[in-house]
Formats: C-alpha cells, sequence, structure tokens
C-alpha cells in the first residue's frame, strides 16, 4: 500500500483522530523506536518473576533481548544478552535461574551475575586486551513500586523527575508485595496507539463488552490525570463485589483499602507502555511490544494478595477469565480499527466527549515524537 | 532481487515481449496501482450476487474493502468499509443481508443504506458536529450489462465514453439477466498480466490444453477488436456443442442466438480486470485482482440462463469443471513465466503473428502508464 | 530494524570482528551479489551428479535457475532455465535426464543440450526472425578436481588466473572420481559470513563440538594457507582413525595418501562460497547460498572412492552422521551469532590468535567488497 506520510501534517493536534499515516507508515514506526521506545522508561515485568538471587528472565523488547535477573547480592539487573567476544545471543531459555554466572555457548567466555568478565580462554595472546574492559552491556533499570523499569538511552531522563507526577500515588497498594498469579501473551494484529486510544475510554463498553457495562457503567467515573504521559480515573462497580464473573470477590482485597475503593476499578496509561488496573481485590498489568505498525503483543498479567493463595476464598480465575474474554473483545475492535484505517477513503474524525482521554493520549504521543 | 527499473524503457512498444522490471518491480505495481486500478472502472462482479433489498458482498479491491449492496428501493450503492467515527472496519462477513441499517460493532454508529448518519450515540456535545456531515464514503456505481463496474477515483471518466466501443456490443446475450452457478477463486503465483497475455492467445493451446485444442483449434477464429482497453474475438467449435468434457451442450442456451454463435465462443479482455468468455450455453468471467507485482487472486464465475436450473438437461459442472482444468493449466504458465523473467538473463523477444493481441494488450497497458 | 550503514567503516579491517551492519543490512547484501556472487567463480557440486549424457540438475543460485547438463558429447555445460520466447522457466523437476532436446512446456519451443533453438512452431511469419539467434543463454563453467564451478559475470576474470594457489595443490586426493554418497541440505537462520568465520577456528570446538575435540585437538595442527581467498590447514586426528563415531575409518582411502595424511583432516574455505574438508577415507565439502542476511542454505556432501561401494568395510554413515551432528551444532551456534549482532549494544571486538583465519577471511571480504 502506498502511504502519503506527510511531515506538516505530524503535529497538528486537537480533538480529531489521528490520520492514517500514523497507523500504517513504516517510517512513522522507526521515528516512534527512536523517540519514544528507545528513549523513555518502560516497564518490564514485575519483581515477584525473580524472586531470589540467580532467577533471570530474558526479555524481548524493541529489537533487544535483556537478560534480567537478581543477582548473588539479590540486586536486580538488566544485561543486553548479548558476548562481547563475537556479539553471540547467550540465553535461549525464556526464564531459568544461573547457579553464579553466566556462560556463553560459543567460546565460553563466562561472566558474573553483576556483569564483569571472569573467564575468556585463550585470550593471553592478545595485546592490551584486559578483562575488566569487557562486561556485559547494562541497561539502567529502576524499580517503582514493584514494577521493573528500563532505559535504553545513553543518558535517561532521571526516572523521578519523569514520574514525579504519580511517584506516591499507589503506595496504599501494596504493589511490591504482590504476587503474580498468571500472565497471558496476546498477538494483536493492531498498532499500540489503538490499544492505548481504547483503553482510554469506555464508550465502546455498552457495545462490545455488555458483561462489563452490566456492573460498571461507562458514565460511572471521574478521570483525576487528565493529560501528559500518565492519565486515566476510576470507574464505578454497581451490583457486585468485582469485576469477575460471578460478580464477587475472587480474593481477599490487596491492601487495606478505603471503604470507597473497595467499589471501584482504577485504570491508569502509564507511557508509554503500561496499562495499570486496580481492582478491590487483584491488580492487573498490561504491557505492550509494539513490532510493527500493523502488530502488538501484549502481556497481560494478575496480581494477588501475598497470602491470598491458598485460601477457601481464593478463586482468581474468576477475574482473570472475566478480563480474558474483556480483553480479547478489546483486541478484535482495535484490529477492526487498524483494518478500517487502512483504507485511502478514512479521514480523521471528531472525538466525543467521552473521548477525552484518547484525545490526550494522541496530544502527548504527538509531543513525544517532536524531537 | 536488484531490480533494474528504467523509466526510459518504459513506453517503449512494438512486437517485442515487455522487459523484466514490468513484473518484478514494487515500484510499477504501485504505479499500476495509482495510473490504473484507482483510476479506471473495473469489474466487482455480477447483480445476480445481491438480488433483493439488504442483500450485500464485501468485496477486497486494491487495498480497499469495499460493501456492495441493494438499499431499501433496490439501488445498487457501494461503500467504504469504513465508519465515519474512529475508522473502523464495519462488515466482516464476505455477504449476507442486513435488515435497515448498518451499524459499527465500536461504538455503535447506524448508517441506512443508503449510506446516511442515522444514530450516533454521546456525540450531542461535540460542537458543530452534524449528522449530515458524515455519511458513509460512497464509491462510484455503474452497472453494464449486469455486470457491477466501480471507479475509485475523484473525478472519473464517464462509463459510457469509455466504454463506448463495446457499450451494445453484447445485447444480444442476456447478460443483465443470468444467474450464477458457481465462483470459483484462483490463487495466482503470477504478475496479473501474464493473465491477460495468457487470455488473449491460442499458441499455447496445443502444448496446454490438449482437451480444448481438440474441439477448437487455435487457427479457427477471428478477432474483432484489435486494439485498445477491448480486445478479442471468436474461435470456433468443431465436433462438439460446447466446451465441455462430455462435448454437449451443458444447459439451454444462454439466449436467442444466430445460428453461427451456436458454434463459437468469444473471448474479450476488457482492461483493466475482466475477461469475458461467452459459450452458447454458459458465460464465463473472469476477474483479477493484483496483489503484488508476484501474486494475483483470479475469480472466474460461470453465469446460465435463469431458466435453466432444476431442467434435467442442466449439466453446470460438465462445462464448469472443464475450464477449471483449464484455468489451473493456464495459471500455471503463467508462473512458470513468472519464475521465468526473474532472471537476470531474460530479454524481451519477438511476438509471433498468433500473438498478436497480447502485443497489443502490453501497447494499451503502457499507453494507460504513460501519466 | 533500523541499520546505520556508514560506508566509511566498511573497509577497515584489522583483529576486530566486523561491525553490525555486514550482517543485517538488505543493501550491503545486495552489493555482495554484485561485486562478489555474480562476479566470482562459485561452485556448483560435483560432476558425479551428471555421469552419463543427458543427465542434468538444476541449480538455485544467487536468484538464478540454472540447468546443469551433460550434452550429448559428454560435455558439461549450463544454461539459464529460461525460454528464449517468453522467458518461461522450462525445468521444474530438481533432477533428472533429457532424452535429447529440452522443450519449454508453454508454446513448445525446443532447443538442442548444447543449447540451439532447434523448434519453434508458428514463428515463420516474423520478420528477420532467426533461430541461429535464439540459443539458450549459457552460463560459464569450468571443471576443477571434479567440481563444476560456474560465473555469472559478462568477462570473468580467468579461472586459472584466480586459483592458481591452489590449482594443483589436491592433485594426490583422487577428487575428479570421487563418488557421492550423500547430500544433506540445511537452512540456517544466519548470514554466510558466520558460517565461514566458524569453519576457519576450532576455538569454539571444546565447548561445541565435544564429539570431534576428544579425537581432534583445536591446538594440533597448523595452517598453510593464510591470507586470500582460499585458506586453511590441517588439524591432527589422535587417537582415532578418521573423523566417524566409530573411530574407525569408515572407508578405503580415497587416495593413496602419504603416511602423514592418514592422521589428519585438511580445512580449506574456497570463496565465495565452498568448504572442502579432506578427510582420509572421505572427501566432505559444504556450498553456500546466501538468501538474505539472514538465511544461508547450505548443501553439505560426502564423497568416497569409487570403488569402496560394496566392500564389506563401507559404512559411510559413520562418518556422514558425525558430521551431521557436527554440522548442526555449527549452524546453531552461527544463528545465534545473527541474533546478538542484532542488538544495538553490540560492539566489534578483538580477535583472539585462534581467530587468525576468521580475521583473514574478514580481510578478503573487505577487499572483495572494495568496487
Amino acid at each position: 500500500m502506498v502511504t502519503f506520510y506527510r511531515p506538516e501534517q505530524m503535529f497538528l493536534s486537537g480533538s480529531k483522530t489521528l490520520s492514517r499515516e500514523y497507523y500504517l507508515s513504516p517510517e512513522i514506526f522507526n521515528i516512534e523506536q527512536e523517540r519514544i521506545f528507545t528513549r523513555q522508561w518502560f516497564c518490564a515485568g514485575h519483581v515477584s518473576r525473580v524472586p531470589e538471587a540467580g532467577h533471570y528472565f530474558v526479555l524481548d523488547a524493541y529489537g533487544e533481548s535483556i537478560i534480567i535477573l537478581r543477582d548473588q547480592n539479590g540486586e536486580m539487573r538488566a544485561f543486553y544478552n548479548v558476548c562481547r567476544h563475537r556479539g553471540t545471543f547467550m540465553c535461549e531459555e525464556p526464564e531459568g535461574r544461573f547457579s553464579k554466572s553466566i556462560q556463553c555457548p560459543y567460546h565460553a567466555w563466562t561472566y558474573s551475575l553483576d556483569g564483569r568478565l571472569i573467564g575468556a580462554p585463550l585470550m593471553k595472546g592478545v595485546q592490551d586486551f584486559n578483562k575488566e574492559q569487557f562486561p556485559l552491556h547494562a541497561v539502567r533499570l529502576q524499580i517503582w513500586e514493584g514494577f521493573i523499569f528500563l532505559n535504553l538511552a545513553r543518558s535517561p531522563e532521571p526516572f523521578e523527575q519523569v514520574f514525579a507526577p504519580i511517584l506516591d500515588k499507589f503506595k496504599g497498594w501494596n504493589l511490591p508485595v504482590l504476587k503474580s498469579q498468571r500472565r497471558i501473551p496476546y498477538d494483536v494484529k493492531a498498532n499500540w496507539k489503538f490499544i492505548f486510544q481504547n483503553y482510554n475510554e469506555c464508550y465502546h463498553c455498552p457495545p462490545v463488552h455488555p458483561q462489563l457495562a452490566r456492573i460498571s457503567s461507562y458514565d460511572s467515573g471521574e478521570n483525576d490525570l487528565h493529560e501528559g504521559s500518565f492519565i486515566g480515573g476510576f470507574m464505578a462497580i454497581d451490583g457486585a463485589d468485582s469485576l469477575t464473573y460471578s460478580g464477587r470477590a475472587c480474593s481477599i482485597p490487596v491492601a487495606d483499602l478505603p471503604e470507597e475503593d473497595l467499589h471501584r476499578v482504577y485504570y491508569y496509561s502509564i507511557a508509554p507502555n503500561m496499562l495499570l488496573s486496580l481492582h478491590p481485590d487483584y491488580v492487573m498489568f498490561h504491557i505492550l511490544w509494539p513490532q510493527s505498525p500493523h502488530q502488538t503483543i501484549v502481556h497481560c498479567e494478575w496480581l494477588f494478595h501475598p497470602e491470598a493463595s491458598g485460601r477457601p476464598d481464593f478463586n482468581p480465575d474468576d477475574g482473570i477469565d472475566f478480563w480474558d474474554e474483556t480483553n480479547r473483545q478489546d483486541w478484535h475492535m482495535c484490529e477492526l480499527s487498524q483494518k478500517g484505517v487502512a483504507s485511502r477513503s478514512y479521514r480523521p474524525s471528531p472525538y466525543s466527549p467521552r473521548e477525552a482521554l484518547p484525545a490526550a493520549f494522541d496530544r502527548n504521543y504527538l509531543e513525544q515524537m517532536r524531537d
């Protein structure tokens, strides 16, 4: 398909939907990689994946393979999955536990879990070769509320500065100690921005999610973050304890929450790749991995109170399955949007008042794309 | 593969085959989209697919999804399959029947069958929003001899003007009232132009189609349209009633034909995407959907007299299967041609006198490609 | 993925690994086609594939399909698999035997086995048409030590001049009369240069090939060709008769070899696509067919003494299976290298003294890429 990318349109903002190039153009996708994904702090997962020293998982992020591990001292670290000798990819398993070191399978170069090169056979004859100069390339890492954030830039903006608007916002939710119960990967044939726009409005809930609309009305809530990289608010739960098929809570509350939070779901977009949804009895988060203008891998994960497991009232599937169905309904709409904007007849159209957050997402996105 | 596209070669015509770039180059394929397929009237099918009000089918044409329907007043209409709100793809079923309206599944915007926006929930607060300004985008449509023709251009050349050379040529054939008996899609791994060239000569019939050559000799006919967008002529049927496996007619004649037409097949190319083959007892037509320089989807459909069905002498498979085999033999040759011209050693070569129509096709094609 | 191809880096040589663009960039891959693969003599196989007049095989090489045959006079010839009439691909079978001619399936043009057009039906009316002017396009062919070499250039450098350094080097090995016992194709998801680099060092043998390292130590040999298009040397076999699973010879010696050669394996890279490995009891050769920066098809073939077959001590699988496993271990390392250098974090690093030949390969490669 011929795309008609006109740079002068790129930074028009307003209350209309984005023009079609933003969803189709490989050039714009490349600019997004450069100006957004390899420049900003992005969520890589929750610390409960690597509870003990030596535990690791391998993350595919924006064309990079990254080893995320807990080192011998219990410290979280992230390294590019690339040997410093011949550039070989080292870890093939998606997760596991290192004994005390990482060894490249090709020529047996060996690294400690804090990244130092500690073994390099047959390199003695190489002039000026010094093991200290060949540690694994590290990726910047920051833990926030139990979530692992990474940054691929050389000189990233300080995390605390970027996250200032929400740094302490979720203090009461026990996020650092929650335990993951399930992680579902979805292969969505749609641009990642459709997924953010979809998450940020419930205008579509009555036609698309009848099971959700019944217990949480699209007009029941209020937004408290309206502009910028972090946007969202709450919606009320009415006639049910939580968002589950049964309508009953599927676990003990995730924390000692104030009464009003027991009847609400909080939904926040955390640019550039995280959606955080706080329910009374579980926390759901999505992380998005754009693969091309037309494809996004989404990982959705559900966290519960660390003491919930094993209790008779612990029924996590009641909430997980509810959202798994809801997720799939959303992805389907995103995929129809992707197909639709591929038409030469598509023109940007006005957003409704119920779509104020998608419009805010678009504004912030265009702002980030400005070099 | 590296292609060597030299624009100065582009408009060389004559009696030699086209240079290889025309079959391989994505750039030339894009120019074809721009100068031919999105500019000219193309065939979308036969009206017998949508006999009654509300009936529709969805056509994939040149990167667009188009809803073709018969509205409440029985009028044929065509719309881009794109909601005017967020650009969502609306119809997912390839064909069906609308009750009275088309509803977008995402936010429930609703359109009448003549394309007006009649429902747009929650848009009241939008300043200056006016439903009259958001009808479905229409595609220009013209019915000719029962065939639906569309045009994606803003200001298309008038149909009657373009089709003047053949406007009344097929008046005697009952085409508007014939009924479709079968439609077979083929996925051909070859450039669309090879399919036109192949259709326009029977030099290949003895080696490729022994079952056809036996009853319709390559040198038995005569062309009556020699140049331009419409070319073709007839071939004689000898020692058989029609082109069927049994050699017998497989249906009553499609119309009250003059005696000589009962022993002929008429073959016409109708640029840019239709092949029309009129037999005494059935009409076959192909429509071509180029997907890339290397791939063409072909739909072949067979039409019969509306009163043939149910009669004891109605044996449509006898003709359909005969051509299904013949089609596959042709596609195979087109695919071998596609593979062959990919060689750097390929050079344009002289056409034989038996290939006058392929040469005329090439000339007209190059003329259309001239901006 | 965005590649950052900086031409000024292109010709830096030295003792560091190549920069990542050489393994990733489609532009560099195209330059390789132009400056290396369609310019140099490359190996197409061994003459034992076409023992008698009429025997042929079809080779896919650098985007071309080439018919390699033995003509009526027993002479080896190579032709592009493209009919001179409409450019049709003629031979679809990967190998077989022609009776006396090659016939195009489309319009039945017919060629003798030495390439002359001997039949062209219905071309009589074409002005100035002369069958002598339309022979099959020939590909330059040279037999060296029983191996078929081809060249796609218009004016290739003379074979004897290019191959001067090794023209008579293998005289004692009976190569022209050996018989092929097996040919295994591998689909390797790695750049072809990784395969050459891997072949040219045994630093990786202890970690990657324990079964090989046990009987042929990485430091047991010596190189005798150190620079240029032909590099290599020998490694000792110790505690076994040959490289087989049993450790015993799997066939009679390929030739009347001097005593010391009965305890050695000779490994030579023959640019741009051949690896030649001479064992006492069999000769193995690989030919490489780069498909993209990320994919290489490798054909590995094993040759034995013509009188070995049928003897009780002939156990070819003992050596073939040994190398099939070893090959797969190597391809896996090449694939991990391909994945690793895709990282933006990869930087060229120093080669060890044990990697002198990979460094020489890189230098010669960069030299060839200089226009």
